[in-house]
């Protein structure tokens, strides 16, 4: 996949609508379409790199900052009682979108992750209600 | 739970037997002792830092410097078709060791992850041979 036809591409580029959480220079937070729970975050470099293995160090880095920071948000924002943080390389892992993204999930005691295949498309409208929350607690954090 | 009692702080100490991939002044990767794959490998920081709500911004940037240096390795050790990188916080998200690790998985195509109950300790001849793989690999690198 070229950077051209990328759909996060497309939303770092604001082509295409996305509840964005968070952003600076290098890095973008917003919430993902097919949520695990409530307040599931993506962070992705800016810059177009497919998986680990092509990002360079330091932007590998920074996107772990920005990780960071928006996971003490999302589990005040939702009261999560666990927050998993996972990154997949490869179709063998599941990664569907070949852009480097890092899923930061709200997790609940019990509550086990369910597959991919078992996720449906949230609403806009849910979606920017929940990124407001999370915008706020990142603002007074 | 303090550093003192902590079991991977005595990795770290080297007060206890583990199969170390790499390590520099901040950090250790070494092979996990209820591997999901051969290979499958957990970063740290040296310091005891609970989780990542917990850690610095450049503790965490360069623990994943670390991850993204054992991964292509660990790939090519054994052959993995794809990666999972996975970081839990807090029992709700199964975290048992409570000094913050990252996961490193290898994955293969049709393979689900499995839950942590259905993992068995491996031998650590075994884990030795694996860790002498990926060392040379990183040296290569």
């Amino acid at each position: 996949m070229t950077a051209q036809s990328c759909q996060f591409c497309k939303l770092v580029k604001k082509e295409d609508d996305a509840s964005i959480v968070f952003e600076d220079e290098r890095t973008m937070a917003f919430l993902d379409i097919r949520p695990v729970n409530d307040g599931h975050t993506l962070v992705i470099p800016k810059m177009h790199y497919e998986n680990i293995y092509e990002i360079p160090d330091d932007e590998i880095a920074h996107v772990y900052r920005t990780v960071k920071k928006v996971a003490s948000a999302i589990k005040q924002s939702v009261k999560a009682e666990g927050i998993s943080i996972t990154q997949h390389n490869g179709r063998a892992a599941l990664q569907r979108v070949f852009h480097l993204h890092v899923h930061v999930i709200p997790r609940y005691e019990g509550q086990r992750l369910p597959r991919p295949e078992e996720l449906s498309e949230a609403k806009r409208e849910e979606l920017e209600e929940i990124a407001e929350k999370i915008r706020v607690n990142l603002v007074n954090s």
